[in-house]
């Protein structure tokens, strides 16, 4: 280590991209926060049970640079020399571990004297009311104004094992591997830690974010990305700060480093104690589950599941087929495995060719079955089972394998795991073992675990494992090309929307229909008309019948109030426009009424109601929804959304992954509608709602699909005044 | 052991219940077979690797009756003298491991000596093919002819911990415990014994079903429910033979003994696997789904679930609300049992009332959450905890609790778990304990084990146990009441189906419509009528428009043909008639036509097409199933089953429970249509379906339900000739 250095020099960092603060739009790899020269304890003490020593001793533990206790009031501490100041350290890290109220002033004493890397343990900050809210306030204008790497407040450390580096004031050190992991609960990484000795899951840098008042969950998932030590990046994530900036990192990271997390709170009981514990504003789970899928990051409903899918990960093996090939001397447990194939939505049990059955034959005796499951039967020895594996392998349809078995008194267990991992070795087929067993089957779990293979006890969790790789397998196929331009008519939009700064109401309905025409959205035929005769005079010019609603935007819900008529013959237009006037007025007598509405009847017999919606997400902005209309939506709830804008491409997908989709191509004898329009209206509705980030809210609904097209036929939007002032 | 008996004296047996072939109709405890006194083994020998060998060490190893080798080859077997022939041994057991070809003639001796408890260990029967099938039925019938509890053959063997019993070739013997195991799997049988020493389950008796000859899941559900020493029943099965007398056993069984299997081969592929892996004919898993939710059985879809339902039923203790409460000393895993309880299907957070929340801020710091998930906070006590969790164990709300733990310095693990299962038994309330840590919290793991407190390192599985105990009080506050009876004319029915013997076809259409009214099921107006003006007579009769539709069991599809014509006004019946009969003619020239039906036009505005159907399941018979009309069941595959027939209850339920069923009840500004006169019709279609079980196939589709009633408008039926027959 080179004690010598003036603080602030840059050149004590030892990696070019050590630090610059990473921003949303810049990079680094945070090496100062994991690989430091020299870490500063600042409320370093030797008293029993306080953080100060518990940090201390973790430091001296292990790591392989130095440590600085930092004391004013102590000369020495567990047997170090202390320094007064962290001006004094002459440290490129601090450890800040003081009484929340001192917590500013040390930090503003590591930006003067240039140390840029401080881990902040202190709690009493943003998670305990307005006067800690204060306090992590000013704490971030210091990181600001000196450009400091700060993990906290309220976090329990920063871990790398490269370096033996033990920051926190947990109780353990992980073992060292390929995982870094990153925890928005302290308590969860001293949980993790103390499991993952048992489990023998290895770690490379672990942080426990604590308040992230400056370095997030976006920081940590970018620094990984470049960091070649790092196989597979871990998270438990409560809330993602800026949902955008986390997308654009991911997605980044995710195209050579798998990313899997548990973001809690996925639930409305759950989200509640997610905001209790952090303090953050939930987000929809709708808006997470839209945003991690666009970043590219798996993820896992439970703490078994993140690390059973980590520990497929962390093989780096990445399947080239959805089949599976299951090879097993006990049949039940295969029987189990094959239904948990049938299970994964991503996998399915590889049918093998001919010629593998073939060999298979040859190799087993008569009572094993050759056909996938491959049962190599009880009384296979290690060399049986290698031959029969070896010849699954080969298969082309055959993208992993579950290797299953029971305790039997053939084997030896030790060599057994060798040999599977010596054939994924070989082969390169990613490959999860089932060892279904306890003390008897201990020597394979030892080995795989030593060799990297993942092994679990339950055929369905090492099919779990092998899901986490097939659905790695699509993201790391991923583009994501920039959706396709739209020529749209931006400045009328912004003029129609600019109308309600002019009303009390801030919502628009069919009065601002023209905004599908400005965004080559097709609608109905028709005019919204303030009399009688232009009525009859509009509708003459449609057709035999026509469709007439009341325009006010204080009438939400139209067919309430009797405020649409389908199916009037011209004759009768004339009458209709009176009606549903004075029903507007009866219903509420100092409604604005705009008019109404002369529309072209869409016969809905050749026809299928969908609906286009959006609304704006505190974490992710805007994101688009598509469905089909009526119950589809309300009861059955069987919709899909994106972040907006998508591209033709994630439109598609969006009407083929509803479960009501094979009614767009024609179910039950009818005609397929014409998708193609389908989907240019959601991309251009995306498209819009991007674009005018004052638009917090629209419904499209119905969007009429037909055979020959589209037509937006309503409108329902929400415009927040404020962002619609700010834009113009 | 009283070794002077004779053999075949049935004093021998030392407890009442033992001896009798326990059948589908009569009860039993299978004692003879857990408990015998004197065990014969035919086919003991030293050989090394051998079976004889292996289950002849077993049984010395810990059995506390006696062990007699039958080799009639050896003097003596691993120092136990032998006998000849199983007649000489006077023994009440016998465990026979010969070569096949032996194994009948053993069997039989076994009969003819008075050995009634006989566990077949040799393989190569049914799951061989022909010869062994063969095999099979023989041993079957020698078994009957002497009215034998035989387990087996290709079985692993039975265990029983009271009395040391290991009769099995297997490699361990299990912990004692209180969970009864049955498995259709011999190596899952191992593989669970050697796995449950480490998560410390213990067993009472473990079965290895074999080819289930004999005895199968019906005896040993049966048998258990009656031993007092058996606290749960877990099996593993890959078929139930015969599905209705499993229903009837585990319905007793269930009452005070929960019951939780893995009913493997859920899935298309893992049926398949499940199939050549026993040779057992697979029903649908439809049909399993019903048949095991009528039996009151839990199913859990892996091993891990298994028994982690198995630990958390083994408790006794049952919750008397579906309130959870969590209590825990960290925030992060705390959100994620939280987010675990909102997933869960029958448990909800409890929310406390005022008092619990008011003593919770007294006990706790300020920093803690008094609210549900209640959080003690890091730096907690075994004595804050345990205050949290009295307080919150007292509110009326709270059914069941998860107590959460990471690992902090300021607790005595072996003491936490103390205290845990101090409350769990003042309290009575269950509780599962998440142990979120590996070695740090392993004193609190053996205590809780120990004191039969289960619990999980991960909150989704500890809330996962809750919820099975959620299930099982459902299942025991059931009653099973006959269905109320239907005044049916079943002769009319039958006169109706035996017109399909007169036809080559064993279809059914609109020509036996007549059967609803036989059964009391409303049917639109009208009639069949095979002449042009007979048809307009009719409609006349009926109204301004009505529906035609061709009858033939030619023509299933009659709309694809353009055979059914909706509002035909009245003077137009005799030409559309014509047009009908012409265009059936034209589609298939040598049909039989038997008419066309004239029917009332019912008004589908204000109606909701259902769909009520039937299908016979080999291993459950006739079910029923529910379903809205159209995409419903087709696109969206929003059904529910039954086992037919059901009463008002069940089929009320049955309207419930789809995911569609808001709109029966009137959303969307709908009027509710008649749900009672719904529900009366499912009931009495089941009915229909149970008393003539030549019916395999039977779709009223659509059944019309409206705000006035039901009409069931078409039915397709297919009949079995061979059943009808029989019936007849």
């Amino acid at each position: 280590m080179s004690g010598d250095h003036e603080p602030g020099d840059p050149s004590i960092d030892g990696d070019t991209s050590f630090g610059g603060k990473v921003t949303a739009d810049g990079g680094g790899a945070l090496t100062g926060l994991f690989a430091p020269e020299r870490v500063a304890v600042v409320g370093a003490t030797d008293r029993e049970g306080s953080v100060g020593r518990a940090v201390t001793e973790n430091l001296i533990a292990e790591f392989d640079g130095e440590v600085v206790p930092v004391n004013p009031s102590r000369d020495e501490v567990l047997g170090l020399s202390c320094v007064g100041s962290v001006a004094d350290a002459d440290a490129d890290m601090a450890v800040v571990a003081v009484p929340p109220g001192a917590v500013i002033d040390v930090v503003r004493e590591c930006g003067e004297s240039g140390v840029r890397n401080v881990v902040v343990l202190t709690a009493g900050f943003g998670e305990t009311g307005a006067e800690g809210a204060d306090r992590e306030q000013q704490l971030r204008s210091v990181a600001a104004e000196y450009d400091l790497n700060l993990v906290g407040p309220n976090s329990l450390g920063v871990m790398s094992s490269p370096r033996g580096l033990n920051a926190t004031f947990g109780p353990d050190a992980p073992p060292a591997g390929g995982v870094s992991f990153m925890s928005q609960s302290g308590a969860f990484v001293t949980a993790v830690v103390d499991w993952a000795k048992e489990q023998g899951i290895g770690f490379k840098d672990v942080v426990s974010l604590g308040n992230k008042a400056v370095l997030d969950e976006t920081d940590f998932v970018r620094a990984w990305g470049d960091d070649p030590d790092t196989d597979v990046v871990v998270g438990y994530l409560e809330s993602i700060d800026d949902g955008r900036a986390f997308v654009d990192a991911a997605r980044e990271t995710t195209d050579d480093t798998p990313v899997t997390v548990v973001k809690s709170g996925r639930t409305d009981a759950g989200a509640q104690a997610a905001s209790s514990h952090t303090g953050a504003i939930a987000g929809s789970d709708r808006a997470y589950e839209a945003g991690l899928d666009a970043a590219g990051v798996l993820r896992a409903e439970s703490v078994q599941e993140l690390f059973d899918s980590a520990r497929a990960l962390a093989g780096g093996d990445v399947p080239e087929s959805d089949g599976v090939a299951v090879v097993t001397n006990a049949g039940g447990p295969g029987v189990m495995a094959t239904d948990a194939v049938g299970d994964a939505e991503r996998l399915r049990l590889a049918s093998f060719d001919d010629g593998t059955v073939e060999s298979l034959s040859e190799a087993l005796p008569d009572e094993a079955n050759v056909y996938n499951p491959v049962d190599v039967i009880g009384d296979a020895s290690v060399d049986r089972f290698r031959e029969a594996l070896d010849i699954a392998l080969r298969d082309p349809d055959v993208g992993s394998v579950v290797v299953i078995t029971a305790p039997t008194a053939t084997l030896d267990f030790g060599e057994l795991g060798e040999m599977i991992a010596d054939a994924a070795d070989e082969h390169g087929v990613p490959m999860a073992a089932c060892l279904m067993g306890g003390g008897r089957l201990a020597d394979a779990r030892d080995v795989l675990r030593e060799r990297g293979v993942p092994s679990y006890f339950d055929p369905a969790r090492a099919v779990g494992g092998l899901e986490s790789l097939a659905e790695y397998r699509e993201v790391r196929g991923r583009s994501y090309p920039e959706p396709e331009p739209i020529d749209a008519d931006r400045e009328r939009v912004r003029e129609i929307l600019s109308s309600v700064t002019e009303r009390s109401d801030n919502r628009l309905g069919v009065e601002a229909m023209e905004i599908f025409d400005a965004y080559g959205i097709p609608t109905p035929e028709g005019a919204v008309v303030d009399d009688p005769a232009e009525a009859e005079r509009i509708a003459e010019g449609i057709g035999e019948e026509v469709v007439m609603k009341i325009v006010s935007p204080d009438i939400l819900h139209k067919s309430d109030i009797g405020g649409v008529k389908v199916g009037v013959p011209v004759a009768e237009v004339g009458d209709a426009y009176e009606d549903l006037v004075s029903r507007a007025r009866n219903y509420q007598p100092d409604a604005t009424i705009l008019g109404v509405q002369i529309q072209e009847l869409i016969d809905l017999d050749d026809g299928v109601e969908t609906i286009v919606g959006s609304h704006t997400d505190p974490q992710f902005g805007p994101l688009v929804m598509f469905g089909l209309g009526g119950v589809f939506v309300e009861i059955m709830e069987d919709t899909t959304f994106r972040l907006a804008p998508v591209g033709r491409d994630e439109a598609a997908e969006m009407t083929e992954e509803i479960e009501a989709a094979p009614l767009l191509r024609g179910a039950r004898g009818r005609e397929a509608v014409d998708l193609d329009s389908v989907v240019d209206a959601v991309r251009r509705v995306s498209q819009l709602v991007a674009d005018f980030p004052s638009i917090v809210e629209l419904d499209v609904n119905p969007l009429v699909a037909t055979p020959d097209g589209v037509r937006a036929v309503d409108l329902r939007l929400t415009v927040d005044p404020e962002e619609l002032e700010s834009q113009s």
